[in-house]
C-alpha cells in the first residue's frame, strides 16, 4: 500500500487557499499512484483556529470545504484533519474521504490542554477508535496527542484486533528538543503495536507557532525509515508492506513491553520510501534559525505585509533579526531604520550600516535628536521632569517606536521588533518604544543565543554578514553617557540560567540558588521577572522556540503579589 | 445552625494577606457565635491564580498558609477554597478547619474550561460528594460551577442521602446578567434538595475580572433570603433552621423536578437573617459604574499605585474615565493632563478644563504643537512622507502617548487609556497613542453606554460633573480638521449593535443582515473587527463588564483569514 503524507502550509481560517494546496499535493499524488494520502490535524482550517470554533457559521463553512474537497479529489482515500460539529458538540476530528464524499469519521480522544493548547476549551474528547482497510492493510487512525500516551492508547485500541498500520495526523508545533521526543514516541507506538507507523505533521508559521512538518515513517521494529523536510511543505511517500508472518503484537502476548522488539526480530511491517530522506537541520542553531525564518516570513505574507521595517542601532539583537528578516522577505522587502542621538557611538552607527550593506537592504537615517530636545523644552514645564532618569530613557525608546510606526504607518511596511528573551524577562526594555512593532522576532531567544545564531548566520554564508564587532563589543542600549547593560543586568550567562530554570522550568528561588546561582542575582532577576508581566503583555507575539515563551504558554496574572524571593527586600 | 459567609476580597499571590483578611473576618464571626464560616473559592491564592499554580513551590506556600489559617482559627468550623496538590495532581479545593486543622476536603468535579476560564488546564476533577455535619445539619459541599448543572448534581449526591444545606463557595466573576444567572441556580438548587443553600462568593478586581460578592442564602422553597454587598466586603450571617418534617427530597420521589415546590408546601428548611438586606445596585449603570470603580481601584491598590494619570480631551469618554478614577482612588490621585493641537477646538479644552474644576483634580497642560511640528520636521527627510494622512494623525496620538508615559515615569502614576468598546471593536484607535497605558476603564463599555454612564454619574452627583456640552457634542477625535467618527465610523447606535452580536453573539454577518442590519455597514464592521485583532492584542487589560470582553474570554488568531463577509470587497 503506498501512502502519501501532505506536508503542507494551511492558514488559519483560510479554508478556500487551504483546500487549494490540497488539491495540487492531491494531484501531484496521483501521479505515484498513491493508495492513501493523509493531510495534517485539522488541515481544513487551520491549527490552532482558537475561537472561531465558537461560531457555528465557521463550523458550517468548515465542512462545506471538506464535503468540496471529497468531491474534488475522488481518486484515493484521503484522511484530512478538519472542525466538526456534530450534534451540538464541536470535535478535532479526522475524515475519510472516498469516492467523492465523507466516507468516515474519527475523534480524537486525547485533547491537550496544556502548554499552547487549549483544546478541551473547544473539542468534546472522542470515544471509539476507527480502523480502516485498504488493500488488506489495517490502519488505526489517530490523531496527534493521541499518541502521546502509548499505555493509553493500547487500552484505546485493544478491541480492534491487529493493526499494520497506525496513522497520526498532527499539528505538533516546534520548540527545541520536540523533534527527539515526538521520534521517540512514533518509535514507541510502532514497536507496540508491532506496526508501521505514517506521521503526517503540519507546516508554517501561525502567530508564535512554528509547524516544523518532519512528517516520517517508522516500520515496525520502530525504526525511523523516512522524513519529509523540516520547516518547509513537502509529499513524502512510501510504501507499506506487510510481511508474511502476523504474529501478533508483543504487548498482546506479555502486556506491555516497549522496546523489546530486538533487531533479530523479522520486520512484520515494512516501509519503502520512494526518494532518498530530506536533508535535515544541521543542529539546534540550524533548527532555530529555520523556524524563526519561517515564523517571520509567515507572520508578514499571512497577514498581507510584503515589506518590514525596522529599527538598527549597530547592536546585535538588531543585526540578528535584519538578517533573519532578510532571509524570510529577501532583501529589497526589508527596511532599515538607524535613529542616532547623542549616546550613539560612531562605532555601532558604523556597524549598522556595515551590516546594511553586508545584507543588501536599504538604509534611511532619522535622527532622534531634535525631537527629543523639543519634547525636553516642552516636559520641562512639568514640575519634577528632568533629562537624567529612567523616563528620559524611555523617551529616546518611544521616539524611535513613533518613527518606526509612522513609516509603518504611511509604506505598510510591518515594524519587527528586535528585543530578546534575556531582556523581556526582566524587563529591560521600553513599553512602546523598543517592543513597539507588529513581529518579535527573536522575543523567545536568549542573549546568549542570539550570539551564537550571529555566528551561525555568518558560517553559513562564508562571509562576515553581521561585523564582528558587533558580537564583540559589549552589549549597550545607549540611552545614556556610557552605558552598558551589565549596569543594571547580570551577565546574560549568568542571566540566562536563571530564566531558563524559573520560566522555563518552574524552578524557584531556593532550587535555583541551591544549584550554585549566587543568592542576590537569583533575587533580583526573579523580582525583575515578577513586575514585568504587565510589559510582556502588551508585546507583540513573535516566534516560539522553546519549551516556554511569553505568549500562549505562559499565562501569569499581572496583579501577583506571590513572591518566592528568600531575601527581605 | 449559624453560617456565616466571609466574602473578603483576595488578592492573587499573596497568602499572607489574604489569610490575614479571613483571621479578622473570623474573629468578627466568632462575635456572632457562628458554628461555620465560609469563604470564597480559591480564597487563599486568590482568583484566578493562573499559572501560579505550575509551579510546585506555590502548592506547598499554599498548603503551608491553608494550615497557618488552621491553627490561628481553631474554634469555629470553616470552608476555605484552596489549591491543592494531592498525589501528582492539583485541585479546585475546598478545605473543612476544624480544631486547628485540615479535617476534610471537598475537590470540585466540575471544572469550567471555557469564556475566562481554564480549569481543566490547572485541576484533575474531584469525584467524590463530600458531607458533614453541624449541629444536626448535614451539609454537601459545593464549589462554584459545580452547581452549574442541577441534573448532574443530582446524580452526582444521589448516594449521600438527604442534605439540610448545600454550601457553594465561589468565584464567580461579574458581567451584565450574570446576577440573574446565579440567583436562578441558587434558587434551582435549593428546590431541587429541598434544602437551604449558603453561597459565598469573592468580591474584588483581578486584572480584569471584576467579583461582585452579592453572597447570599436562599431557604429550601428556593427564595433568596438575604444578600450581602455588591461590589465590596462584607460578613453575612444567618441561621439555618431545618423545620420539622424530613420528608425526602423532591428528586427522589418524582426524579427531577425543578420549580415543582410549590409555596404552600411547608419550608423545610428555612433562613433567618441576622440583619436587614444589604442595599443591591439600583440599576444596570449602577452596577457598571461600581464594576468599573472597584476593577480600577483594585487594580491601581494591588499592583502598588495610589495615583493615576490620563489624558482628557473634552470628550465623553475621558471624562467618564476621569469621574471613575477620582471615585475608585479619590480626587488628590488622580492627575489629568490635556495635550491639546492646532485641531483641538476652544469648546473641548474649555471642557475639559471644565471637567477637571468639577471633579476636583488636578489639569496640567502640555501642547503637543511643538513637537509634532518638529516630528514633522525629522520625517519629511523620508521620501514619501507627508502630514497629511493617517501616519500624521497616529503620530499626534502617539506623542500624547509617549508624553502620559514619561509623566508617568517621572510620577509612579499608573496610566489610565480612555478607549471604549465601540472603538477598541473596529480598532479607532492608535496603538501606542492612546492605547497607551496600564489599564484600560472603559475599555469593555460600548460607546452608547458610555453616555449613558456618564449621565448616570451626574444623576447620582445631583450635578453636572460631566458637562453638558461633552454628552452633547458629537464625538471627534480631533486629529485633523472638523474630523468626526461618524467620518469614518457609523452612528455608535449602530455599530453597538453589530459589535454585539458579532463579538458576545458570535453571530454571522448573514445573521446580522437578515436581522435587519444595514449590509454594507455590517460587512464594513466585521471587516474592521476581524482586522484589528493585533492591535487589542497590545492593549492594556481593562474592566470586564459584558460576556464577552476583548480579553481571557475571546481568543482569535491574528493570523486569520477567514471572512464571513458577504460582499467582495
Amino acid at each position: 500500500m503506498r501512502v502519501a503524507l501532505g506536508q503542507f502550509n494551511a492558514t488559519v481560517g483560510d479554508l478556500t487557499g487551504n483546500a487549494e494546496k490540497m488539491r495540487n499535493m492531491y494531484s501531484q499524488a496521483l501521479q505515484s499512484d498513491v493508495d492513501l494520502l493523509a493531510f495534517p490535524e485539522l488541515a481544513v482550517c487551520g491549527y490552532p483556529p482558537e475561537d472561531l470554533l465558537y461560531k457555528k457559521h465557521f463550523l458550517h463553512d468548515s465542512r462545506s470545504a471538506l464535503e468540496k474537497l471529497a468531491a474534488d479529489c475522488p481518486d484515493t482515500t484521503i484522511i484530512v484533519g478538519f472542525a466538526e460539529s456534530h450534534q451540538g458538540s464541536t470535535y478535532n476530528s479526522a475524515a475519510v474521504l472516498q469516492n467523492g464524499r465523507v466516507a468516515q469519521i474519527y475523534r480524537k480522544a486525547m485533547l491537550p490542554n496544556f502548554s499552547v493548547f487549549d483544546e478541551q476549551r473547544y473539542f468534546q474528547p472522542g470515544t471509539e477508535p476507527v480502523v480502516i482497510n485498504l488493500k488488506d492493510v489495517t490502519i488505526a487512525l489517530t490523531i496527534c496527542f493521541d499518541i502521546s500516551n502509548i499505555e493509553w492508547l493500547s487500552k484505546f485500541l485493544k478491541d480492534i484486533g491487529q493493526v499494520q498500520m497506525v496513522l497520526n495526523i498532527s499539528a505538533s508545533p516546534f520548540h527545541l528538543g520536540k523533534i527527539e521526543k515526538r521520534e521517540e514516541l512514533i518509535s514507541q507506538c510502532a514497536k507496540e503495536f508491532n506496526c508501521a507507523v505514517s506521521y503526517c505533521n503540519l507546516v508554517g508559521g501561525q502567530d508564535e507557532l512554528v509547524f516544523d512538518g518532519r512528517s516520517m515513517f517508522a516500520n515496525s521494529t520502530g525504526k525511523l525509515i523516512a522524513k519529509a523536510k523540516a520547516f518547509d511543505e513537502d509529499l513524502l511517500i512510501a510504501d507499506i508492506i506487510p510481511g508474511g508472518s502476523l504474529k501478533p503484537a508483543l504487548s498482546e502476548v506479555e502486556g506491555r513491553s516497549l522496546g523489546m522488539a530486538t533487531p533479530q526480530d523479522a520486520v512484520r511491517v515494512q516501509v519503502k520510501p520512494m526518494r532518498p530522506a530530506a536533508p535535515q537541520p544541521a543542529d539546534i542553531l540550524d533548527e532555530v534559525y529555520q523556524a524563526l525564518v519561517l515564523g517571520t516570513r509567515d507572520y508578514a505574507w499571512k497577514n498581507s505585509f510584503k515589506k518590514v521595517l525596522l529599527g538598527v542601532s549597530g547592536g546585535i539583537d538588531s543585526s540578528v533579526t535584519a538578517a533573519i528578516a532578510v532571509a524570510a522577505l529577501g532583501a529589497d522587502n526589508v527596511i532599515c531604520l538607524t535613529m542616532p542621538s547623542k549616546f550613539n557611538s560612531p562605532e555601532t552607527i558604523n556597524d549598522a550600516q556595515k551590516l546594511a550593506r553586508n545584507l543588501g537592504v536599504k538604509l534611511m537615517t532619522v535622527p532622534i535628536e531634535p525631537v527629543l530636545n523639543q519634547f525636553h523644552e516642552t516636559l520641562k514645564t512639568v514640575p519634577g521632569w528632568d533629562n537624567k532618569g529612567i523616563a528620559y530613557e524611555n523617551l529616546q525608546a518611544r521616539i524611535r517606536g513613533s518613527i518606526l510606526m509612522s513609516l509603518s504607518n504611511q509604506f505598510g511596511a510591518l515594524v519587527l521588533t528586535t528585543g530578546n528573551k534575556s531582556e523581556i524577562s526582566v524587563g529591560y526594555a521600553t513599553l512602546y518604544g523598543d517592543t513597539a512593532g507588529g513581529f518579535a522576532v527573536i522575543k523567545d531567544v536568549p542573549k546568549t543565543m542570539v550570539y551564537k545564531l550571529a555566528e551561525h548566520i555568518n558560517e553559513v554564508a562564508g562571509r562576515k554578514i553581521i561585523p564582528a564587532d558587533v558580537i564583540a563589543r559589549p552589549p549597550s542600549a545607549e540611552l545614556k553617557p556610557d552605558q552598558k547593560d551589565t549596569d543594571s543586568l547580570p551577565d546574560y550567562d549568568l542571566l540566562d540560567k536563571i530564566v531558563k530554570g524559573y520560566v522555563e522550568e518552574d524552578k524557584s528561588p531556593q532550587q535555583l540558588i541551591e544549584s550554585g546561582l549566587p543568592h542576590d542575582v537569583v533575587n533580583n532577576v526573579i523580582r525583575m521577572v515578577d513586575r514585568n508581566e504587565y510589559k510582556r503583555r502588551q508585546s507583540p507575539p513573535g516566534v516560539r522556540i522553546t519549551p516556554r515563551a511569553f505568549g500562549k504558554d505562559r499565562r501569569l496574572p499581572i496583579t501577583n503579589r506571590y513572591t518566592t524571593c528568600t531575601d527581605k527586600a
